[in-house]
């Protein structure tokens, strides 16, 4: 059981597909539990509680504004379409609601910095639902990045993240849809490429991006299918692509001078179920040991277990930040507020290169 | 033992590297014998036969010229450095060699046109020395991206194919000097990046190319790493990345509709010795027969198993084409023509992009 004193009480805004995940996160995670749900309307959020088995004690609201208006709701979850964001997360925060939002967080880095005010101003903890950096996994991945030994230095990431949810997904879905999610794909799948990369590259910004010409938009102008090379000033450089037009694809590949790593689910390990995720490096220095027949190593295959599904980590790992405001006065932590903002800008510059015919977009810092 | 009636009799200019390889493929090959090796000092030339075990039956000439004078030479295979390719490939069609050429075939298109010019012009067999299309496997890859149950349709692919030589190598290769390999990375690994892209769409050739900005070129502007997005008309697209800075990569992933595809030794199978080449497929159908624990089907492996390694199979090949030719009376066969010039053009445009700051450049067809 969760201890009253160090627990942080989450309500959670509208009753998305990822809500079920998030709200069976924060009862499983040791330092929260589940408040409130807020929908539009009272009878869908009833449901949502009753249909997914969620505890009969969580209390339920018509509206989005009743979940923040709870005294006892410390944080909340917001998983509505990008283009509510702004509005519902400056809201939660006026009212002292710490934040974890759903990615991608807002239609543009203006609107995110609305977001990020408002926290600042009202001293709330700001933090994107970016999982996947949240499992054991990455922390592992980050180390053989940094081995110079087997690694050296990295010149060069590529990563793809893709799925193919059909025709009339892309005609109906909010995914699809201008004053929804209006980012579409590159909001959808390419925030986790460029985050991705981002990370690899230790969150330092390109220089420049250029958009792979030909990026597909449906009939309403949102971005299905898209891509692009990122920039740095010492010469690294990185290119990803995303698309709701293939078949389900996860994959981050760097390239250092002396190894390179290599995965297929980056945001989803494939064992996640069994408690584990796997990934795969290779180095030079495996030449001396290599396999009879064989002319070039096989990468390592390097198994990381976790204690629990990255969303739980993710759930817990915020809670933790909101508790050292709500229980010791600290400050909110900035670094997650920094590696979302830095990822929205490199979103925002692809989408510039896109709507500009392809032009080379400088990133100012 | 090789059917004397059957049997095309290779020259091989120079003693480079690959040669040795070529040699013994042209030894094992069931249609072909060694016939000469020519270099430009009659004292390298035979101890190239020496010290590599070649029978002492090997004619060693002083000269790529007397090779060429040789009677006794139906074919030769050119492992020149690349600008002098158009000099000696016009030189043996003139005297009616077939001719095997290494990769990549020639400094640009109009000189690649000068030596098929040259081949037709004289009835000689052309084909360039790319050995992975000639792996079995590479068959079995084609009929897996073929499979419209399975795959789906084309919608993106990238190949990758990067090996870190070291800075000695970057400032003292010949392939990377202007005036030999003057294509540098291009050449070298970019040739078989763009030469996959174009087998996996069927040889049909893009549209325009976009080269990924911050190429890195050597001090005498020779390029080292370099990469470039390519656009279909109808929405597919390829990215590919090139370079002698980082560790050793040949990747190919190619995303279908439905499935997709990968390996990670696309120009050499890792098991080559091993007399085998895997790859990995994937479908949405396997979904129904997912493994417990896993939300994603794990890859198919595919093991295709070779009778030779793809040298031999190379060699093998040209010298049947050459044999329609030489005993049967027939006309070359084209297609090898067609996809080393398609894949000249679009390395002719990735580095015209490069030159020209990175702009658009339009394929003509």
């Amino acid at each position: 059981m969760a201890d009253e004193k160090t627990t942080v009480r989450f309500g959670v805004l509208g009753c998305a597909q990822i809500s079920i995940k998030l709200c069976k996160a924060i009862l499983r995670a040791p330092n929260t539990t589940l408040q409130a749900i807020g929908s539009r309307s009272l009878e869908k959020a009833t449901a949502f509680v009753a249909q997914n088995g969620l505890p009969e004690a969580v209390r339920v609201y018509g509206s989005y504004e009743a979940v923040l208006e709870d005294d006892q709701v410390d944080a909340v979850y917001i998983p509505l379409p990008t283009a509510l964001h702004v509005t519902w997360a400056v809201r939660a925060a006026e009212r002292g609601k710490h934040i974890l939002l759903e990615k991608p967080v807002a239609m543009n880095t203006a609107e995110l910095d609305r977001i990020l005010e408002a926290c600042e101003g009202n001293g709330v903890q700001f933090m994107d639902g970016t999982m996947w950096v949240h499992h054991p996994r990455t922390a592992k991945m980050k180390e053989a990045l940094s081995d110079e030994q087997r690694f050296g230095q990295l010149k060069w990431i590529h990563t793809c993240l893709t799925y193919n949810p059909g025709p009339e997904f892309l005609k109906h879905s909010i995914r699809a849809k201008p004053d929804l999610d209006g980012l579409g794909a590159l909001g959808d799948t390419g925030w986790y490429c460029i985050r991705a990369i981002l990370w690899a590259m230790n969150y330092q910004l390109p220089k420049s991006v250029l958009a792979f010409p030909g990026a597909i938009l449906n009939e309403e102008g949102v971005i299905i299918s898209c891509g692009s090379s990122l920039h740095w000033e010492d010469g690294r450089s990185a290119t990803f692509h995303c698309s709701f037009l293939s078949y389900v694809t996860f994959d981050v590949t760097a390239l250092g001078t002396k190894g390179s790593l290599r995965l297929h689910d980056f945001t989803l390990p494939f064992e996640e179920n069994l408690g584990y995720g796997t990934f795969y490096e290779s180095s030079e220095l495996d030449f001396g040991k290599i396999e009879p027949g064989r002319w070039c190593p096989k990468p390592n295959e390097h198994v990381v277990e976790t204690e629990a599904p990255q969303e739980v980590l993710m759930v817990k790992e915020f809670a933790d930040l909101v508790g050292k405001v709500k229980f010791f006065g600290e400050k909110p932590e900035k670094e997650w507020s920094v590696v979302s903002r830095k990822t929205q800008i490199v979103l925002d510059a692809v989408k510039e290169s896109i709507q500009k015919n392809y032009q080379h977009i400088e990133i100012k810092l």
